[in-house]
């Protein structure tokens, strides 16, 4: 994905092949997130004016240096997730056995396929709450940019929890969804800061 | 831009260059949703399943391929939206005459440069309608891709709206400033539907 032109990634998740598709373009969403961020930290170190505000502004450069790269290798990982899902499936199915160890393979395969979504949803939170921190210390001149990085995370945030609800409904153990749901839900409290970010955003450039 | 591969539009983003910034994300968030609304399209077109459904699918294919084109074109005319008011900047100012001559090129360049967020606005908002015409007859495979479509074409439109906020801040002529804002507002209405969408697809994956 990364080496693939913009126009032609365009063209294959409008295509109808199985990837990319929702999941990598949460991933995606959360990369521009964080790019957005480095951007507002990258124009604002190093100015005199903003001095106060320099090592948050470093501090926060390197963190979403970190989830970009990591949001780009999930956007990645996402087509890989289903394999092992779409493998157990096509397990034997015969006698009991069988169907006790395919249904197994299969449910390993479901609660390992939430993983990278589940990650998507980790990894949006923190590009939010990096948002919020940069929030104050920003050049006055990219301030929208920071409601952009927030929106965009947002955006893949509520796209991957509804790819880790689509997992939860085919898991079987309770304890293994109960995991899950209370993971995606910590990230899911992020939403609210989203907003915020956009409200005091839209408020500074009105006024 | 649409000939850069993913990593490197990534990186410039993240850069301090001036573009590509939030005015391009938002372009390429739109065309993200559009892409996914075709996607869908192709997973539901000629399965006789859902024949019932193929006149609209068709048709909103159509509109989808369309509206990711202009998506992408806005996101590149975007660097270049700010340049005719940078130019107007530069002019003389020496005399009142220069000064006046100055201030109308500002003038007219801040409301031309504010017709490309304005632009996306509208296309995000046509790409979340069109995720709401296809929700009823989408491959259920794949409904939480019209979701996806519709949680990112939001994020590009709340995006858009700022920009255009930041331009109507130094537009004087009270105007032009009503003509950007109502055809700003009217695009904004497809917020609510963006959130309704969201929340009838997590129903039905949670039902």
């Amino acid at each position: 994905m990364r080496k693939t032109t913009i126009e032609d990634w365009l063209t294959d998740l409008a295509s109808e092949l199985p990837a990319p598709g929702g999941g990598a373009a949460a991933g995606m969403n959360a990369a521009t997130g964080a790019a957005l961020v480095s951007m507002v930290c990258n124009l604002t170190i190093g100015k005199p004016k903003f001095a106060e505000h320099e090592a948050v502004m470093r501090e926060a450069l390197a963190e979403a240096e970190r989830l970009r790269a990591e949001a780009l290798r999930l956007a990645e990982d996402d087509a890989e997730a289903f394999s092992g899902v779409m493998a157990a499936y096509k397990l034997p199915k015969a006698t009991a056995e069988e169907k006790a160890a395919r249904t197994a393979a299969i449910q390993s395969g479901l609660a390992e396929a939430a993983e990278v979504p589940l990650a998507v949803a980790k990894v949006s939170a923190q590009v939010i709450r990096l948002s919020g921190k940069i929030l104050d210390g920003s050049n006055p001149n990219v301030l929208s940019d920071v409601a952009v990085a927030a929106s965009s995370a947002k955006s893949a945030l509520e796209s991957a929890a509804l790819n880790v609800d689509i997992n939860l409904g085919s898991i079987k153990d309770a304890e293994v969804r109960e995991r899950l749901a209370s993971a995606l839900n910590e990230s899911l409290q992020a939403k609210v800061q989203a907003e915020a970010i956009m409200q005091a955003v839209a408020k500074r450039i009105r006024a």
